[in-house]
């Protein structure tokens, strides 16, 4: 992972404490309850979470870079390491993370704290060669911490509307939408050779390097994302019970796990509603289409005559324009209805859903030992979305940023936005 | 179920209390984190043991029998019924209790206190036809809650063995033993035309009726149960990797598995020790061997060249004796070593593996309604096990009492006692 | 295995052809095709029935016995040894039987050639001690065979009910039935002290050892088989989608695998067929009900009022009584209706649930070795059959035959015959 | 799909009558049994491959074009029909094509002669639009009929190395090697702006289209594929046991799996062997390393100080060569050692491994119809081989052919070219 200013130390010791109070601020809604829940393989408790961050820091700083650093407790770095095969604590099995009640959520907040203070400690102290591994490592931490913080969202999501009594997080917030959606639009644009992959000015992850070459045929953007209501048309059109809308892994999903709407839809009496961090309310037809796998993303596509935009594509029209939109930041914690506008949209609300599977850019290189399984081991079987969500810290993305999930994942804020040829094909 | 001597309103208020508080008393050493816990799918979490025991007196009694009844929660039947088919609630599956953070453990307790309020009023108001019923029905509701009891420790002492932490329930218990356990000798019995099941008189469950003839052969049983000392040398002689020695639905367990010793053991440093409700001690062999499963028993058995005795023969031995052994009441929570002397620890510290299947006595009827589901449907692939445990409360027992569990089972507190022909043969 | 009167040598080879030339008579209908099918774990390929027959003559007499024997390919006892763990050769999995196009047929024959001549030196040279055992465990290879010629049938009707085509075994057997069943009645039978298992005449295996006392409460017996017009009857009752009648284990089946009605039947526009050797039939009201697993059959008799006899029970009424009815002998293949006539249908027809575990006699014990593995690991979780199909041969049944099925388990010929108190009620 | 310069009819027959005899002759050293096998899910049955290239052209051709057409059979469609969702029948589920003894062979013989027949008539009595139409798919089917072919003997080398007599298909094969490869060497390719995708002149399937520019930085690759004895060193360095070499789902497949080297190899006495259709031989060093998954050639390629082609990369190399190598045509059924020079080996001998995804290209759009389900659907989680094996038919290929394989398979003949950047670097 490269980085490029170069902070002062006191700005980088207020920028960890920001980052790390704000952990702490989204789980204050949360019962002791919520903290130790795993429903889905692939959510974690909220109190793995608080702890994994945390551990991440020790691990990767305070162990090797804080001289006469005491580790809080000697099974910690087994219980709160993610998947890092090269550290010598092995991990405790991610499908089992909901099955440990202790340690307690007190204690864990304890750990948070000592680690916390060895962080002071090592961008006071810390020197030499050693603190320009720091610098670059607290800066990964950071942003590691920032993903997990959308993560403990997405995951309390889950946790909570698993609950037949569907509980909500929090239940003042606001999840109002317009009648209607604007009117659906395409913006052109023309392609040529671009360049792909972060630039080098400020952070990025090691998979947006090495920028490079590519080649574009012009192609056009829609305006907005799909909306619930263009979605509903789909499901009205009976696509999930035709498999000759889907791709065949695609219809295997379907009909082991019964699909028969995005995830957090469900009918009652008839009428759609939708389970949001606010709880459950009616769906909202306005809204973008939310908590979608690549699998419905590509099969709406194309079932619209169109398809998904390729990396590249979303990259070269994204790098001209502002990171502005609905972040997690505003407090919503949900998708919010487009505005009339070019592009909107392309920051912020949904994960957008591209056509382009999670492979390494030509000539990538992931770091040396064990922080090089960040990003690099993941880059098979999974698709490459891009431009944050309603869930994503605003100073968290770049117009290079790629997130990446396996296609039948959903549980993301993940839409989608159509493309198509320059003449209307899907193209 | 049929009952006996019909105690006073005053007796059945003060008895409900009682039972009440212990199981409140119980789940005090516990963390909240360790209240949702789910570890095994036969293990539930003390959250819902705390609700589902309320949800028992508010389904079978207060719904049907307390005028002006109101719920507590709409949807606490369906959440905490167990697995009575016939209530129109359906019930959330077994499998997934763990995976509930709301209601919160401070709503659990409310609904309990709700319920008792309402018991309370039943019964003092109930009277008439009602009243019989509800007589019946609390009994019943109270045997069921000290099963639930046991079910408590038995799965707090899974869910924190499974953590890698291996916490205990509570550090202040005593798990003494002396160096060396009694010897091991017989005891004979003559046998001929007996009786087993309920005798009509005090409280007891269906499955113990109807009290009918059998006939016994002489027989002989072991005055203790099997010690880790002796199960050791099952163990040393390579009996784990045999499959000379056990049935064939054994030996595929232990090989899906894993299997290599008793539930809860574990080798530290090439020593033996074994996870207590105290905490990981040092395995201690003249203590009964502990969280077998009946292939374990029954293998042990055939090794040591003799049989496990079977419920007739256990019930034909036990019903002249007093109900006198280790007992939850104690508090040792863990079983004791045995004292010299005939049939010692027939009742308490470990329930005994029978040779029985669990199957219905010639006769048997299943009351009518849910509550038939008690016990009867649960008459097949199980075997019998006898006697209680130091889990158990004393006077929950009886010579009659059938407990019963699949043979791979083993987190329940259960041991065995050998037995054999008159002449010392396996017969 | 314990043998009585002792057959001549010549005797003996004559026995030993005649049953070794009935595997291959059963054969004959099939196609090469059908010989390496595996449709479900429990039913083996006819190759591997023909050739595993052929290895227990191997390895339990020619290899042990005859001086100077040749094994006929060094890793045929891997291939064909079916589930015995104390042989040095293993064996391959029971549910990969089908996986394997070599050894071809024709090589299959060969090596049953081979066997079958070592089998005639064998039976004209062994002398003395050798001689003795020889001779017990012909009669054990024998009457293995003729348990492998029923599985052969029941296993070829399984292979081809599977195939959407519903092959016939053979076009040209008889199923015809009368329109109407015999109507139902009931033989009471007195009870009190009995004796349960093998007497000594003649062979018997060791699960039927040893002879032992039991008491027996008076009882009805069902003087026939339940048929398929009142078993319709229980389907119209809507007991397929009624948890409140089926045990928990049942429903469990039931939901998982979807059943609606006894394995082998199904509903071609709107009216009941039933797979049979000879193809898809009209379902016929007045024949047996037929592969019922003991789940079906339980809970039949519970939904009728009634209960399934003990086997000491049925033992005790069919001991007095002639070895008649439909056998395999008769080339029928399928259960007949029954006569007029007190317990008609005891033996032949169907095999008869009975509500007994199979578990061991008192003071049974296996043979040493291998072969003390034939029985003995199977004592659990099973349920006893008695008295024979359609599928077994006249000369293989006694009043002590002890089958067993898995309580889920239905591709037998297994049906049921009602029992009651002898006052009317289902004890 | 789209075709090119148009054959006679004439040609066209000789064409068919030739792609189809291939398919009977491939099955001459096939026992009957050998036909019904199917050891792993996505390796067929010969027979079922037998029976579905003719369900394929009765199915698209007969039965839409030919008036008067006759099926065969009347649930043949349902039972060969591989996976085509649209069309009535649905189709006999995949896993379960080895549990069908009947239809026998030699029925099946008779449905090709059938089919055959009507196909006959078709090309000569076909007219106009139909024509057309015809001629197109008839191209498609004898495309698919060799790609089956080759399938065909990848499924049976499947199924006889399953059997642990490791049966020779044919033991008369020449698999002779030389002592030692020849040296590793490179060749570098300029790149810029080119074209991928199907030229339109011949047949190619439609994910081969629309052809489209693309922009490849400059490269290198390897001269010959990587050799057996150059991965045993991998092996050597601990590769299958150290976590660090392996994508994230790499290794939870080798895990789960067991895998310690490429499929077919075994170790005997600790000399390494390898199955192959001449049966099971010793590993020779200087043949190319076959029969590997994705992730075991991803991980080489990184071991190795390189990574995959890109399928790009691989086209524009392959676009000027001609299409040499060896192929099934030659008979050996088995890769051969690569002679001296530049880029040997392209075609025939092992499928190469790509880095690229299996997508769709820009401006894909598959035929209308079921037919539009051959390739399309299949367009996620899957990776891009090219170039063809030593059981590829020569004149199947073509540069811009495009195989796909899920990560994980490694049943196809399939091994890798190293590539790298022109520096040397893995870029
Ligand atoms: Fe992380
Ligand atoms: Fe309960
Ligand atoms: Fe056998
Ligand atoms: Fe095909």
């Amino acid at each position: 992972m490269q980085t490029a200013a170069e902070p002062t130390r006191q700005q980088l010791a207020q920028r960890y404490l920001q980052v790390r109070a704000f952990s702490e601020q989204l789980c204050e809604p949360l019962a002791i309850e919520d903290y130790g829940l795993q429903t889905a393989v692939e959510a974690s408790p909220p109190k793995w979470h608080i702890a994994h961050v945390s551990w991440f820091f020790e691990n990767f700083l305070l162990r090797p870079l804080l001289p006469g650093y005491q580790v809080f407790h000697s099974r910690f770095d087994h219980l709160f390491n993610s998947y890092y095969e090269q550290t010598e604590s092995g991990f405790w099995p991610r499908a089992k993370r909901g099955l440990l009640s202790r340690p307690t959520v007190a204690e864990v907040y304890d750990y948070r704290k000592h680690v916390d203070h060895g962080m002071q400690r090592l961008i006071q102290e810390c020197d030499g060669e050693d603190w320009r591994l720091a610098q670059e490592r607290i800066l990964i931490g950071l942003n590691h911490e920032q993903q997990h913080q959308e993560l403990l969202l997405t995951d309390i999501k889950h946790h909570l509307a698993f609950n037949p009594l569907r509980p909500a997080y929090r239940s003042d917030l606001d999840t109002s939408a317009p009648e209607q959606a604007v009117p659906l639009t395409f913006t052109a644009i023309e392609g040529g050779m671009t360049e792909l992959g972060a630039t080098g000015a400020g952070f990025a992850y090691d998979n947006e390097h090495p920028r490079h070459p590519t080649w574009l045929a012009p192609y056009r953007l829609a305006d907005r994302l799909v909306t619930n209501g263009e979605y509903l048309e789909f499901i009205a059109d009976g696509a999930y019970a035709n498999p000759a809308i889907w791709l065949s892994d695609a219809w295997a999903v379907i009909r082991q796990q019964g699909w028969q709407a995005p995830l957090y839809w469900e009918q009652i009496d008839g009428s759609w509603h939708e389970m949001t961090l606010a709880g459950l309310i009616p769906l909202q037809p306005a809204l973008p289409v939310c908590h979608l796998s690549y699998f419905e993303a590509e099969a709406y596509a194309r079932w619209a005559g169109k398809r998904l935009p390729s990396e590249a594509e979303w990259e070269h029209a994204a790098a001209q324009r502002p990171i502005e939109g609905l972040f997690v930041d505003s407090g919503r914690l949900h998708p919010r209805a487009a505005s009339v506008g070019e592009l909107s949209q392309l920051y912020g609300d949904c994960w957008e859903w591209t056509g382009s599977a999670y492979l390494p850019y030509p000539g990538y290189r992931p770091a040396a030992g064990a922080i090089g399984e960040y990003n690099g081991k993941f880059m098979c079987n999974q698709m490459v979305l891009r431009g944050g969500s309603c869930a994503t810290s605003r100073d968290h993305l770049r117009p290079s940023y790629r997130n990446f999930c396996y296609p039948h994942e959903r549980w993301q804020f993940s839409g989608l936005r159509l493309a198509d040829a320059i003449d209307g094909g899907a193209a």
